[in-house]
């Protein structure tokens, strides 16, 4: 039996078990890493800026995290995201924090000069890179996603790139499609790297997947399966620390019939995105 | 109903959530940033010196660690201190392994006249700040609490600030008032970083109070509420691995009437105190 | 009652709780530090180039991991290495992802001169110190463990240490004498680190060993008490996330009698081993 079009995406992963590159941050390394072994990629963690370039090209995709940036994991991004592009590894980009301090925010809006595959924030984050006023939490998200809505269609059609913003909904736009998903659980915002964590899979679904033309629908896999997979957690883990294990669990253990039966998403009109009001 | 006095600090991190910058260790970074979540707080690890002058007076507390102090750090502690204390921002300082090796035992001293507002240490490291002889097991504490209480006393007479030592016995003074506390479990010791995480959640108490007047009880409400916390969790996880799980759960689910109805504490008078025999 | 040979190398770790100084990865230093305090061992993870110099003589034995090398660790597993050799502290290596990158794998190479008392690596690791073709997945093993072993055999002899292969079947080899362990559980490799913790556990055992003499032996019980725990947590957790949490209680709790009932252990003859089809 042929498995449904958003599932095959999850398929393509475990089957091809992707290379994934990480330049991750010091507080959810751990987390991501794990997380990508239970769905059935390969994370690998090489930081040192002379690595980089010789390390970059091997890997299916490559997923770029600010969360504790600093000047030498500054260069090291650099190296990796231009051997990335030179060989035609997709890229992931998780602005953490982006539009609190300087640094970072200008190191990201370089960065959206180098064609990220895939940008993934929260509504504040998004907000900031698409040129809005950014608020003053720092990882916390302190705007609504679907008020980060427009930016992130605008962000999307200036960079050419898939954009998810992260929240009770997740939001995934390319600027001409949008998708709305409204799986997960309060707990997941409980939990430190959980969107760190998507972000590092989404790029493993974009490195199973290979083609650009897939990079949308990958995209909205792999933001559906781990929400999906969050909510089922929640089934059985009440608090942050058993849900974080439980959350793994069901990473390594999701089906398609789970998955199809749990997922809540729509395709949104394009008339209402404009209006800034997707839902 | 009104919280009891003690209860009431824990409201108050829940109610307010306090943005809690904390330059941690590389071990311990992520259990402590999901501690602070469990507990409701918010954390952030931003590390890069570059970015410490602008982020630190956007939190509520700083926290410092010296778990695994570089020279890069020192640089960001230094940095994100003197933002601290310029915008009456407390901070905490976990001495981890002072006595140890010379670095760390020189960079702590220096750090003492930086006015924290809480120091939190096991006996070996409160002995050696005091300017007793150190231990030689690092971040193992081979002295009991209570033969640091002297030390202790000294300590926070000397820098005007509270002190904590950790241990079976947990004290806290400001060099005029006195706490024991004997809650807590022989697992917590063999789960890493639970002293890592005890000062983060000493800083978010800090951050949620705001009144340097009320610092003191600020302190023995997170002490508290910690090793209440680990005594609970021990009820259910019988070994290490389940039981840091637990820790979380029960950081983020211990109520008003089990804490009450937990808590072993006594107030100890200046008399027992000068003798060096607290107990 | 004494012990069993093999598992009087526990008992010795349990009783002295030695202090192992790790230089390790930032991906898995939390979960070796618990795996070694579960076991009874006291981890202690000083990064500082400035420091290694003056604690890694305080410590029973180092473990040094190559999984997120820089320039900066590359100087503190330089100075440390010379500390310990000094000193008579014995060292483990493990070359993570060595022959996928050139400056670790030069690295890796330098380090051989410098007396290891073990090496543990995945089959391609192992492969590529022997002067072998290195594959190209980084921390994965694309060779069965198997494949590895004359590589093995002639890296033990060529460096006078004691070298362990890990993989389904794990191989332990001085050069003269070899083990073949078949414990374990297809979980361990779906959660980071498992190798990790392994080369840090087995500097526990040397350090509570002490004896250059009984080096071999006491790897050899390091590898076998890891596998047996983890396939023993096997048996109760089925997933990843909930398995990494069985595994430290697993390490935490078990007994000699358990151990001996579950462990699958084989002396290799000389002219099988020769033949490079050890099973």
């Amino acid at each position: 039996m042929r498995s449904t079009p958003l599932y095959s995406h999850v398929a393509l992963v475990r089957e091809h078990s992707p290379l994934v590159h990480c330049l991750a941050n010091s507080v959810t390394t751990n987390f991501t890493a794990n997380a990508l072994l239970a769905l059935g990629a390969a994370p690998a963690m090489v930081t040192a800026p002379e690595e980089a370039e010789e390390f970059t090209p091997l890997a299916s995709a490559l997923s770029v995290n600010l969360g504790t940036l600093d000047l030498p994991q500054m260069d090291t991004i650099r190296r990796a995201v231009a051997a990335a592009n030179a060989c035609n590894v997709p890229w992931v980009l998780d602005p953490v924090a982006v539009g609190v301090v300087s640094l970072r925010t200008g190191f990201a809006k370089q960065l959206l000069r180098e064609r990220p595959a895939v940008i993934r924030g929260n509504a504040s984050e998004i907000i900031c890179l698409a040129g809005g006023v950014p608020s003053a939490r720092g990882v916390d998200s302190t705007e609504l996603s679907a008020a980060a809505f427009p930016a992130a269609r605008e962000l999307a059609n200036a960079t050419q790139c898939v954009v998810v913003v992260s929240g009770a909904t997740d939001y995934v736009t390319d600027g001409a499609r949008t998708v709305a998903l409204s799986n997960g659980s309060p707990l997941m915002p409980r939990v430190s790297g959980t969107g760190c964590v998507l972000s590092a899979v989404v790029a493993a679904f974009l490195g199973a997947s290979g083609k650009p033309s897939a990079f949308f629908d990958a995209t909205v896999a792999a933001v559906a399966f781990m929400s999906v997979a969050g909510e089922l957690a929640a089934l059985t883990a009440k608090a942050p620390g058993s849900f974080a294990v439980a959350f793994l669990d069901s990473i390594a253990t999701l089906d398609e019939a789970a998955f199809d039966a749990t997922l809540r998403m729509e395709t949104l009109d394009a008339h209402v995105v404009v209006a800034g009001r997707p839902a």
